[in-house]
């Protein structure tokens, strides 16, 4: 637990599930919806920091949240990622990418290749943002059903 | 295995380790000396692509070049990503950070930062090189030692 860390700070209306290894967030992206990070309750900043059944704990974890994002989302592609250059607390980025995205073929981290589609990015009612309201809505069970 | 896909196609120069589910290569950036990436074997886009056994391999292999990774280079950070937006056979780009590297602490997929250090990045008698040459070399046993 760091006080200087905005990870070790628990947001509830961004939570959609927890125990006491590890949370997952929804991250409000409008180019990116369905977007999650899966962040270690601990403090510590490499995979390797974990105990090994911990670490095994959190690549169930991913790999359920990928599976449902493939099946609920369908999107083109999924990038995972631990990177935390900027906050050096464990946290996973699993990111469903489309074709038409704003960044695709990059990463999410690089330059915007094209505008929004306002019909899909940006509007509540378009069709990615009502399936990504639906499978944050089904992780709490997908995670605990793997926990 | 994709006639199409350059990841099907083996560089065995570029080669660290493999066996039958994955291999590990050397990416030769001089800003980021000691960079891998592990890649499947099979021609599948997505970890959960994988059977479960295989999956749990993968994530060993991926903690053990991390935690080798950490100790004969110890770099400021670690970043862990399997993206293949481009290039979609599954990989991981397992990549040691610097503070003071061209793109820190942005992604290696963002916009450089700053100019390199010629005394750490560039040069092959640069420290980093050096440890990123004994890493190379010590990985295969690594490897070996977790299949």
């Amino acid at each position: 637990m760091s006080n200087a860390c905005p990870l070790c700070k628990v947001d509830a209306v961004m939570t959609l599930w927890s125990d006491e290894q590890f949370r997952v967030i929804k991250v409000a992206d409008p180019h990116l919806p369905g977007f999650v990070r899966l962040i270690s309750q601990s403090h510590v900043a490499e995979i390797s920091d974990l105990p090994a059944a911990t670490q095994m704990q959190m690549f169930g974890l991913l790999v359920a949240i990928e599976s449902a994002m493939r099946a609920m989302l369908t999107p083109d592609k999924i990038n995972v990622a631990s990177l935390g250059n900027q906050v050096p607390h464990l946290h996973w980025h699993i990111i469903p990418r489309w074709k038409d995205d704003v960044y695709f073929p990059d990463s999410i981290w690089s330059a915007p290749k094209r505008a929004a589609d306002p019909s899909q990015a940006t509007s509540a009612q378009g069709e990615r943002q009502t399936q990504a309201e639906a499978f944050w809505n089904a992780l709490p069970n997908i995670c605990a059903a793997v926990r």
